[in-house]
């Protein structure tokens, strides 16, 4: 376990000597290596031996200094160089990161036991096996219907046990986290909780996996850092999810980021999906966008179903009918057939 | 106490009379009231009588609808349509709001005794009366330093007493709320928790005030929603900060958004200070920035001030030396002043 | 033809009855209609009868106003409501528009005969029949190259004769759009000059069909004007193409929008492609992303292509090998069955 | 003159010997010079002797590559390398960049010879020197007013004439370019145009200053860039204007991002203005932020003003009366007092 160590002081072109030496000095006096690299026209050193965090602006402030350059990786657990093989996450009977379509479907909120029943036979009849539905819900306004907690969990509970579905909700505080645990097979943790560490480090002690939102404003590396700070408190069933950024871009509620999958892939061996409702909260970019996050690579999506939308306590415009939600899963079969076949073609 | 209640449907040029009786009708059957706007090419719908939130999709659903529009301002507490007069937060002897000249400076976190006596002493001789220093610190690596939690929030209550400085620390959940309800003088929400509505609702339970950053990715509603969380607990001590938001411009950490201040000013009787110090994470940019904050017209500025930033155990780069503190706060009086006569003469 | 013409203009709870008259009496003066909405609360004034844009601030500064909500959608010739049948593009034998898998692909530069050949024989190979090369490059630098211009069109007209293929290429002023449509099948409008009105004019006067590439900050809205601005010219035969907008994520150059492309096909009948090297800059990303794009629905790719990346005068690292372009071609088509297929079926 | 020329390549911690050799061989067969770092875990290697754009990626695809770092600045005349006293921009009698307070004010556009005049003699009366106004206007719509083209350029001279004012206005084109070389005293490009480097190329070529605004999503490294591309071709007399970049914020129409006037002077010997009316769109905006830009430090700032806002032909909303204007100047008189005292006693 480590953390990529190097920094690169870059020099003023009119820097003297003795400001090259000063900076030499500074970093031998604080326990670390300089490498000098004498260029045509400056001098860059290289610092190696750090630790922890090394700040550029301990150097910068130094005469003749032009920049300092961190390179640094602060990922640990999550990340390839500590574990080779693909992680699966199993939920129920699934296997998230398996290579099979994972599907995760149910209402935006839990609201009544009629809601919940109906949504879960109509997508249980299309052959899902893992159940979303919110009974913590975290609403912008305060006056808004904010679940129905802990009465809520035991609903989708009931679902289970009725439809052998497995249960991913959504936990926002350590008391919610605790009963979430209690009663559902999977811990969501939303996009608005990312940075919650406290939160981050609960639900690394529980023994649930759990499903991380990427937050509206995280770059890749922070998104990273979450997982991370669930895994080191023992918890290594995560599962990313995507579910949208915050750009300028007015057409989408959100900015439904693909190309995060590429990159993800490329960095932890952590699986990822991607929630196209909440991606951009529009019901008729929804099956689009869902096809395309199985294209790019995702290991499953997540999507809201309402058997009557425009009566849904929340989040009503994102939902899909359980007709449409019928279309989508076949298309989303056989868009994961050629993108499975490819997996098997390039590993042969 | 009311919620703006108007909806404007827009139909399309194309739609027949038929189509839009039918959008009149299905607003008659919810128990809302339509008023049909006749244009020259098209026609639309005003809706009113709605009571909480009214969802445009359902309308867009509808048959020759072009869009629907929203007309709602969701604040109640926070706006200047509840109470007339400017909110002022008393902390100490201080009075944020009130028309003087904040200032809050201090450490980023408690280190030890020896740092945080320092920086006490270096402030306080400015003239400060609100101490900052963070016992509990949010950190994007779990492997960070995380802050000395309750041995931290002791030594900042003997700074209280040793100077008579009144206290501003942040917490990060519902433990560590407690404990900075009973250590400090005013709570501070942090921007990776402002909307992390469990902990709102907590701190609006609490009968200290509340400082509460904006989310970096946070527009000026939600923002405002979040204020408006703790004061439909209670707690109307409610005192906003704008600390940067996130943006594509990488020649400051984050972009300190002034502009937010008279946008503030404008719908909210809350006072609103800003932290150059996280909006910018680069010491040369944060004495002017702070400059710009008072001129823009906030009622006061929070700074990082450290003895030894170069040794700072977190984000040393932004944090000013007592020297460059000293020369801030000369400044500072020099533009509060010349904006608070600007106020007064408007005033007449 | 015509623009939407509402406004609606809400007033103060608090707003005296000879405000509201006020308000009505303005709009009526400048020749426009009022139409009151009373809520139970407060009043809205709805606003009709307006040609050209109105200016919600105008309404704000009357006194009692809270709000002025515009309501205008300024699209002619791009909208549904003008043209009800899909845009098919010709470009040579290929009709981008129609339902056909289109692929666009060649170098980012025209660099040499050698290396422009290489490229076009390998693309070919794989039954292309749009070459794209840039022969003026829009460069961040002065001092890096900035393409052959006129001897670069003269190479792409000699790959046309050789190989059969149509050209796609850059023009980025008066001069170099007159050589382009002469040497070239389709004129491309870079996203830098999306907003170049004075260029989208003239690109509107020539008769050869344009691609028109998203601005890095454009919204929807924005990026339809622009192809409004070629459309008034005279010039229908337009493509859209999404190629990246900027926001704060740096896992890739640029985040490619997808979710545009269903929201671009609501609106307009103007067919949309997408561009994922240019959207994302990262080798690795390009082919995910193609493979989603064709997902999502867009009406074909662009991307580049290059035989020695490493050794590419500008985007190398974006480049596919030949190798990997044969491998996302037969991807493409897999998808674009799928695909193709869903389209058949639901227009059953 | 010279381009920073380091790169950093980080080999993964499982690298083997051959993979690090193989990484020096292929930078000495490009003919640079390869240093190498071993770390306690991994090795780096720094890159010397590259004169032009050098590109990670072709490091990045050896084997054993984890990551190459650029560390290059691009930046050249508009370097403080190269120039080590400030650029000071003369148009008329007025010295940008000296320390004067420099304010630049007219109508968005030049409408009528009646409102022109009105305008100039409004803003006359309160001192100022340099007067701007739009006779070339870039608008989202092909259906707005688009401006008077040389008749307008007339009328400024004409205002010049009258009330000895240097006139400011946008050319957008090369047409527009060299009628505004030949009316007015100050040539403005556009945000919209900051990278149509084929009109910075013959704005390069004229012998008039050039205003340079920022555009929307330009980072500082191209806005740097963008002056570099005039300066190039031998025109020095450039003055930078940030006037807000594009982001989520909806409560101002653009983020007016001050602190890249920190960051610029940092970098660069030119000067830098700040356009609070196009930074912000809103009125009560602008006084505000035209304080905060002269508190953090910019070299002045343009406004719009207009006597008859409500019928402004464009961008009234941000347009502010001439009375307002009068107590803008008075309070930015005392704001750039308190900040050029401090300039002084900080260069004693």
């Amino acid at each position: 376990m480590e953390i990529w160590e190097f920094m690169l002081v870059v020099m003023r072109a009119q820097a003297t000597d003795e400001q090259v030496r000063n900076v030499v000095e500074t970093i031998t006096s604080i326990g670390l290596k300089a490498h000098e690299i004498p260029g045509s026209q400056r001098t860059a050193i290289g610092i190696t031996g750090n630790k922890g965090e090394l700040d550029p602006a301990v150097f910068e402030l130094l005469p003749g200094v032009a920049e300092a350059i961190r390179v640094s990786k602060p990922y640990k657990l999550v990340s390839w160089e500590v574990k080779t093989e693909p992680t699966i996450v199993k939920v129920g009977s699934v296997e998230i990161g398996s290579g099979d379509l994972v599907v995760i479907a149910g209402p935006c909120s839990v609201e009544s036991h009629e809601q919940t029943f109906a949504v879960a036979e109509a997508v249980s009849r299309q052959g899902i096996k893992l159940f979303r539905g919110g009974a913590y819900k975290p609403r912008t306004s305060p006056y808004s219907f904010q679940g129905h907690g802990e009465d809520g969990l035991k609903l989708l509970a009931e679902v289970r046990d009725a439809f052998g579905l497995a249960i991913v909700t959504e936990a926002i505080d350590q008391e919610s986290l605790e009963l979430v645990e209690k009663y559902a097979d999977m811990i969501q943790i939303g996009a608005r909780n990312m940075q919650n560490f406290s939160l981050l480090r609960q639900a690394g002690q529980m023994r649930k996996p759990v499903m991380l939102k990427r937050g509206m404003s995280a770059n890749l590396e922070e998104f990273l850092m979450a997982a991370e700070y669930i895994m080191a408190e023992g918890n290594y069933q995560v599962v990313l999810c995507e579910r949208g950024i915050r750009t300028f871009a007015d057409h989408s509620r959100n900015t439904l980021d693909l190309s995060v999958v590429p990159a993800v892939k490329k960095l932890t061996h952590l699986p990822i999906i991607i929630d196209p409702s909440h991606g951009t909260g529009r019901r008729e970019q929804v099956i689009p966008m869902a096809r395309a996050g199985i294209a790019v690579g995702a290991d499953g999506v997540m999507v809201e179903v309402h058997c009557q939308p425009e009566r849904a306590w929340s989040d009503g415009p994102q939902a899909l009918l359980p007709s449409m939600f019928a279309d989508m899963m076949q298309q989303l079969k056989e868009i994961h057939n050629v993108v499975s076949n490819l997996t098997v073609a390039s590993a042969k």
